[in-house]
Parts: structure tokens; sequence; C-alpha cells
């Protein structure tokens, strides 16, 4: 399988918050935004991977910010680690200011999705080819893996 | 108001198709595809016009290859014409096939949209910067333009 | 196959506008205006055809005034020409205002819908009864399906 | 108040059954339907009252046979009875089957809806025109009426 | 099969409203409400029966007091009556003000479910363990049965 | 203020899994999952210090079976900390076999909700009563606070 790099393999998913998003605070609730992360992550995968994927976890996730009804809000996914049939995502939610064009990051996730096939068994997933721009984050990668599995295993 | 560029205010609007998306051949149905269409747009006009904006008039869109659930569904919006207070938003879909990378595109749509106020009055829009990229483009604008004039007043 | 009379198969969908199917105004989203005419002219092509249906194409809709939240929405539709395996579906959309009995007009449409097997091959479709009725209307669907095919071959 | 007659009142809502609105075994729910019945019972009894309206009671109904995805499913609603300032309203549930064109009712229900002002107060409601159309459901619906009120004092 | 006591085989399901949920008055509407229901009761019918379900009926429902968008609503379903293949399940729906805490019980309802094989073909439930605390629902749920016959009977 | 004890404000939200919510694997999507953890812990919090709440954080989530459609899945929150403006909700996630009543946690999550008021200004909420029930998972809470602010300040 040859090398791949992550940056020909991102997906952008623009959404505008309408009121079926919302809260009864008029602001996009948590749970929906959870779902948009996982719905931009799982895309960056497939593609990434050439192959259908599944959610295996979800990093901690913090909301700053509350974002309102009819602000355009950003998702941004790239593959910022692999293993073997498992692919690290890491997801930028950003919020632009229509009026001012100011872009303002409010969120940001890592989610881990396996490579399956259609019986949901693991398939080996394409390995990623480093530079100058994606290596720091890989390293980096690496110690949310080991972190992870030293949470799994204190459980 | 400062000329501005229609490439600085492009939207991507990413989404796998779901189940819930789809009609009982397991394909994206018609109308959830004009849905995504017109929430795409609305986003590209309302970043080029720094304004809200009101969908004015859709023209003619067709559905050439059906897309299936499970498959990744990318759409594009960038602004093809200005006039005082409206923006013609081109918005092209299209099918990438996560495991040969092949993309492919299924509909493209050019939408109409009116920058308003709060009461839902016209504001006006910047005028575009013209280069070789987008003129042609531009030009073919003022002919649908004066297309749907002549539609309307038919009626 | 007998040829049949449109009239007979009619379909009316009535909505009232619920918050879940509003933009961030109040008013009933554009997007879900087009997803509900192509559920209703998918259903009057189905009962004229007695066959399943896909969507083929749209032709330009316009959206003059905003249905606000709450306002009781009816679409319509009546086949209006049909081919040898495409049917052209009119779809009027009128809001009833509940406290004076007013109905008024906002859009209207016209979709091509193609009868098809469960491969999605196409299939015949009925042949039209014409009389004084739906002569002039099948007549004029004869010159907008010449330009639609303008339209297409011009791209 | 002038006296109305419902059949100038009647609301048809025409729905495929999507996938969306399926349970696991590929049938509309039984809630899906429940809130479809409501959702044209509450336009019937907007449009005679020509206020907004609330639900105040459903009657017994029955789940006879299933309902599949792609199914063309039409309510119909009428108003059968009315009081000072509640409307009872009946709907029908009929399933059309698009290859044969044979319609069977499926469901029937009787709803009960108040007119209220924009703080939920009961307004009076228009009195019902009755001849040898609609007099012998409303007699029905007063012994109807009667036995709901004797349901809740038995509470 | 052993007899069984509803009791173990409660479902509790608690909801925020959210405005998705909701009509135009901004509280929860009476149809989504009995979507709930539905789906409430038919989780208590498959654990009690270890079956597939369907919706045969629901008998009538009042709804006496609106549930406000923000408001945490609270579905508890539990078997009250069962015959050969067919289980009478009691949900009752209250609303919890979180600020006082205060719990007030805003609708109640009967629905009785069908436990079914693949086919839909009616299978065999077990039978209820009677005791002080079940006893006196159960036995109005033989009337409430006769009740049911009776009505169909008089269609 | 009264100390309280959480026991007397845990959510159980009992849902199946509808086509509606599932991906094209026919399994319950990782991200509608997310949404109903967040929605289960918001209630818990709310209910809990009486207030209305914002989701601050989600801690890592892992998915380590698909739940399929049909089944019955279950989420249970409970407040395990509290800090002056902010509480700590674990949620755990199980799904029951309805046919053999076995009972299995697919995922647990620990959220943090703060209190506000209508501007969404943080207020102060109650301290949790300890014993032995619930000390052991307070001192721990202590540990993930310290966890995620050591987190926050490595940003």
């Amino acid at each position: 399988m040859d090398k791949k790099h992550p940056k020909e393999y991102m997906v952008q998913m623009s959404q505008i918050v309408m009121p079926a998003d919302t809260n009864h605070f008029g602001n996009l609730s948590g749970g929906k935004l959870m779902h948009w992360i996982d719905i931009c992550g799982a895309q960056t995968a497939m593609l990434y991977s050439a192959e259908n994927v599944v959610t295996a976890s979800i990093d901690r996730v913090t909301f700053d910010k509350p974002i309102k009804s009819g602000q355009i809000t950003t998702l941004t996914g790239i593959v910022t680690w692999v293993g073997k049939t498992s692919m690290e995502v890491k997801i930028d939610v950003s919020v632009k200011d229509y009026r001012t064009g100011k872009i303002e990051t409010t969120n940001s996730a890592y989610i881990v999705f396996v490579a399956v096939d259609e019986n949901l068994s693991p398939l080996a997933v394409p390995s990623m080819i480093l530079d100058g721009e994606n290596e720091k984050e890989f390293n980096e990668g690496v110690k949310r893996r080991e972190q992870r599995i030293k949470l799994r295993n204190a459980k």
C-alpha cells in the first residue's frame, strides 16, 4: 500500500446553525456539534483509508463559546496519526462572523476511526508521508495514542 | 463598499449520505439534495455580502446519477454574478468515490440570493473583482440574469 | 397501456410550518420547501405512472414571499406533460391565511420524473388524455421539454 | 360569527413513507403516524376556526395494517363536531397502492382541538352548518363528547 | 413460559423539549409527544415479551397542560395487562420543574402492542405475576380490553 | 444553599435505535450517541443544580461495540463531582438485549456542565452530600478535574 499525505484527504464541512440545531437558549447544542464532528471525521478517515470506517473513540472536547443560530460553522478534518488499522483525525471547528469576516476557532477534537470491511473486521490503512508540515503533529499523535492506551488499561 | 473577489468567499460542505437522507431505493432523495444546495448557497452569499440573505430563485437542476447511502457528497459554492442587492451563486455537487479517489460532478445549480436587513428589506452588495478566472462566468451570469427577467415577464 | 387523465392523479400535501422547518428569520427555509416540492411531485408521478420514479430535473423556482412559522402551506401536484418514460409534474405552492381564508400562490415548479424498475431502468408511462382543461398546459410542456433539451445540449 | 360548513375546510396531507419515518421492520412507525395525524388535524381546526389551536385530546386509534416504506399515505381531516371553543376533527388515513390504484383506509382518529389566543386562552368557534351530509356524524360527535366527559370524570 | 412481573420491565425515557420538538407557540407539539409515547411503550413491551412488537392501538390521550421548550419531560412505561399475544402498556408523562423539583403528571396513555416474529405473525407473551401492587390495574385492564372489543365491534 | 445527594437527581433515558439514527452499516452512529449523551447529561445537571446549564467539556469516550438498529439503548446520568459553578456528570450507556434480558455497558462518558443564568453567566451550584456510595467517585472526580486543568494549560 502506497504511503499517503493527509493534506490530500482533508474534509471541510460548513453549516449554518438552524433553529432545529439549537437548544432552548437559541445556541447550537453541544450534542449536535459532537454529531457534526463525528460525521466530518468519518469522511476524512474514509477518504484517507479508501475504506469504510467506524468510530473508535473521541478525545476530550471543550465548549468555550456558544455558537448562535444563524452563524456559519466550519469543521475541517485532517488525519494526524495512523496505526495499522486505526487513524486519528483532528477536527477544527471555527465560526466565521460573516459581517466582519473574522474567523474564530471554537473547538478542536481528536477522533480515532478504524477501517473495516463489511463484517466490521479491521483493515490495514496506508502509512503517512511525513514532512515538515505534519511531523510534529504525528509525534504528538504517538503520545496521545500512548495516553489512550494508558487510560484504557487503568480502567 | 470595496470590491470583492468571490474565490475568497467560497464555501465547501461535505456530507456522508445517511439512511435518514435517503428515499426507499436507498439513494439520496432529490429533495434533500436541493435542501443542501440551498444551505450551501446561503452561506456563500452571506460570506460574500457580509449580510443576511434570503433565497430569491434557483435555476433548473438536473439529477443524472443516483447518489447512494454511505457516499461522500461535496457541495462547493462560489458567487458568479452580482447585481445591486442580489447575488448569483453556483453550487457544484460532486461525489468522491472513497475507494478509488475518483471525483464525479453529479449536479450543478445556480441560485440567486438577496442581501436583506432584519425587516427583509434589500441591502446593497459589494461589486465583484473580475479577472481572467471569473470574467467569463460573470458574463454568462449577465445572460442568465436576462433570461430570468424574460422568464418572469413571460408569466 | 390505457391513456390516463392527470386530474385523477393529483396530490395535495398540506403542512404547517414548524420551528424545525425554519431558518433563523423564523421563515420556511427555501431548501425545506424544495424538499417538500420534490416529495409532492414524486407522489404525483408514482400515482400517474403506477410505477416507482426518480427525479430527473427541476425547472427554475422563484421565492417571492417569505412563508412564516405557523402558516399553512399547501402543495398541489398534477402531471402536465408525458414522454415515453418521463413525466412533467407542476407543483403549485400556496399559503392559506387561516384568519382571513385568503389563499395566495407563493411558488410554482415544474419537475420531471422518470418511471423506473428496481434496477432504476426506465419504464414506459401511459399517454395523457387531452381535453380543453389540460391541452394548453401540455402544449406548453412540449415547449418546456424542447427548452430543456436545448439547455442540456448547450452545456 | 357566521356558521360554517366543514367541507369547505377539509385538509389533505399526502406523504411518501421515507426510511427516516420507519421502525426497524421498515414500516411506518405508529408514533410517526400519530405525529402526522396531529399535524393534519391542527390545520383543519385552524382553517375552520380561523384561529390558532392546541390539541386537547385524541380518541382511541387502532393500527391494523403495517404501512411500508415507499407507500403513499394520505391523511384527510374534517371538522365533525363543535362546541363553544372546541372542535372535533376526524382524520382518515389511507394508503393508495400506486400500482393498482386501490385505496385502503388504514386508520381513523378523532382529535379535539381548542381555539386559543396568544396566551392560550380559549376563543369561541363558529357553529356548524348541518345538512344531510354531516348531521349524522355531528350527532355521533355529541355522543363521543359525552363519552369523553364521562371518561374524564371517572378518573 | 415463566410468568413475569412488569415492574422488572419498566422503561424510563427522559427528554428535554428542544426547539425542534415545538410548535409555533414554543410548546411541545401534541404529535411529537404521541411519537415519544409510542417509542417508550414499544420498549416496555419488547423487554417484557422478549420479542419484537408492533403497535395495535392507543387509547384516548388528553393534553391538559402545555409543556414548554427547555422543560424536562419523563415518560415511564409499565405493562398493565397481557393477553395471549398482546400487552397493554401504561405510559405516564410527567414534567419535572428543575427549579422547584416539583413533578407534575401531564398525560397518561394506554397502548396495546402485539409481540411478533419477523413476518409480523403474533407470538405468545408471558403471563403476569399478580400481587397487591398490580392486581387492581390488571383487573381494570380486563375492562379496558372489553371496552376496546365493544368499540371495535360497534364499527 | 443546601447540600444535595446526586442519587436523587439521576436521569434515565431509554431509546430504541431507529433507522433515522443509523449509519449506512445499520448501526447507531457515533455522532448520534454523543448527541444523546449530551442531552442526558444536561438534564441531570439541570435537576441537580435547579438551574439552566451549558456543556463545558466532554472527556474521552470510547466506542467498543456497534449498537444495532432496533436495539434498546439506555443512558443513565448522575452527578459525580461539583465545583463552584460546574458539575461533572457520568453517563453510562448500556444495551439491553430484550431477548435474553442481558444488559451490557457499551460506553461511559464524563461531561462537565456549568449552571448559568439567562445571560449565560455562571451560577453557584449546591455542594454534594458525600457518603460511602459516592465518595470514591467524587475523589476520582477531583483528579479528573486536575487532569482537565493540566490539559487546558498545556495547550
